[in-house]
């Protein structure tokens, strides 16, 4: 048992945009299209929308006709709730034969019109951000397998992309590898995982442990980090992961041009090498070898020479392998070397 | 708003122990007893039951016409859930005129024959551990006040009493302080709280920033803490708490017979110096003043002589002052001296 599953069956998606006009609240669905890009037939925007993922713009009734299954939202609101503007469009999709998915804290059903009309129409409501019941506490015992954790300076910059591309990479060099969601986007991406930050505090290391069981000596599990270790609001989140994870290596995801944690401008962002420092010293407690892999660097905001000059400047600062996964090239195959089971651990 | 607050008229209990032969298991029984006494009407224990308060055993029938109106269970068993063995008991105290109140993870209404039963009969199922709707994330900023925070090299060593001790003590010197509840016996005990290991992950430092608000710069808040930075567990929790408490001031709780953390046979106790370097490096994210208070000593399995050479020893050490908040005495005014606000940062 590995936290929330997704049916099978549950097939093809219509990309929900509703009146965003902020690229960043659109996370989700740019994740699905980069990384799912075969379970999406195309987007719904409102008019009111300047977003768009580039997918073709299809109403709830001729994305069913193409295949799709399921409306997902794939933007976030202010607040983290559905405003009523979007709540036609939802209830169209419906209409149109398409169950209902979000990621958002709040519970779909809590809105009368869905809940109604999904009764009427027998469709379902899914929310990817509600755990497992019965989640345990952490027992705190090494498991078998190997596993690599993505942590980061702040929120939002690059843990699961990064975590995505690594676990890609591994496969490619034919390590028998699992990308392990935390998240609502990863979790719709790979079809399954863990909501960490929707469990009940208590149980968000034992939540971890579920995520990433126990595995054949030569498995990596690739885990998606949450948060940072340093954030106010969200570092006892980070904290469980990386406890219930108890992994071999991590990689640190930054972005060199934030200089403060998103949305609180008081608040500095730590340097990598005070994320690593803290990780090892903090993960020690599940797993005594745990050992930084390097940095996964996004440069999205810079150009090719600019971003290798980046790259460049803070692997020589810290004596790592430093790349930016999404660019890929030699300093990524580097970065890859350092995230696999060493030969001398080979089992 | 600070989370969960007891109804005033709540008024007098009636300790429930189950069939409860391990004192362990008794904490909240115990904490109400010596704290909460004048709330507390006596005891009722099932036949099997070797553990008690030392209060009247009292009949529900008796205990309410004492003027109880309420059973506690004060008792957890062995995987939080309330065995079918106590169900007679609870529900003859519902038939009795008694509302039941739980700490537990599992709700009452979960059990249907006592759902039922307050139904017909019009009693409260008042679970404590459930946190108040519309928790915020936290925002990270600087509040008015002062804070102390205790902690600890582990869980179920004395956090709640060295806080309800030092507010007692503070209050005894003209301060105005307040008694923060985190936990269930705390909630019952202060009639009010934030169950703070029961709030979803994301909002856990919101729900510890809601539990101590803003306040009158010379008010002091003692907040409760929980579990240890170092539990394989439960460090996410506590760190949450930290980073939403913002303390000024906080005192590490610690029992010098513990070799391990509790039940864990695997994880040996950190040191106390380890928790001071660890609780201020996380702390300063959210309070860049905060400061060790000191050391409070759970010597409740040593003499006098031999507590005081403990205490003696620790603080020569440490070189801060170290007390066990029960015994009192000269070695605890010092402690208390440091958790209050220096004169050259009185209002």
């Amino acid at each position: 048992m590995t936290g929330t599953t997704l049916d099978n069956t549950f097939g093809r998606y219509l990309l929900f945009l509703g009146d965003t006009v902020e690229p960043g609240y659109a996370k989700t669905a740019f994740g699905l299209r980069d990384w799912a890009r075969e379970r999406c037939v195309g987007e719904l925007a409102l008019p009111a929308a300047t977003v768009t993922t580039g997918l073709p713009a299809l109403t709830p009734r001729q994305a069913q006709a193409q295949g799709a299954t399921a409306l997902v939202i794939g933007v976030a609101a202010p607040g983290g709730l559905i405003p009523p503007a979007w709540v036609p469009a939802l209830l169209a999709a419906l209409e149109a034969g398409l169950d209902l998915v979000s990621g958002m804290h709040v519970k779909l059903a809590q809105i009368d019109a869905l809940r109604e009309a999904a009764a009427r129409l027998d469709r379902r409501l899914i929310d990817i951000r509600t755990p497992p019941a019965d989640i345990p506490v952490a027992n705190g015992r090494r498991r078998t397998g190997w596993r690599v954790l993505t942590v980061g300076t702040d929120c939002a910059l690059g843990k699961k992309y990064t975590a995505l591309a690594l676990t890609r990479a591994l496969s490619g060099r034919g390590i028998d590898a699992s990308f392990r969601a935390s998240g609502q986007t990863g979790i719709l991406i790979a079809g399954g995982g863990m909501p960490i930050d929707a469990v009940v505090a208590d149980f968000v290391a034992g939540a971890a442990e579920l995520l990433s069981p126990a595995s054949a000596a030569d498995h990596v599990d690739v885990i998606e980090g949450q948060g940072s270790l340093f954030h106010p609001a969200y570092a006892g989140v980070s904290l469980g992961l990386l406890h219930g994870s108890q992994p071999d290596r991590f990689i640190v995801c930054h972005d060199p041009g934030r200089t403060h944690i998103l949305g609180l401008p008081e608040t500095p962002l730590p340097s990598v090498e005070a994320v690593i420092a803290l990780t090892v010293a903090l993960g020690r407690i599940t797993n005594p070898a745990i050992a930084c892999a390097g940095v996964a660097l996004n440069t999205s905001a810079l150009d090719a020479v600019a971003a290798q000059a980046e790259i460049d400047a803070l692997s020589a600062r810290l004596g790592l392998p430093v790349a930016d996964p999404l660019r890929g090239g030699a300093s990524f195959e580097r970065l890859v070397d350092h995230c696999i089971i060493p030969d001398t651990e080979q089992p």
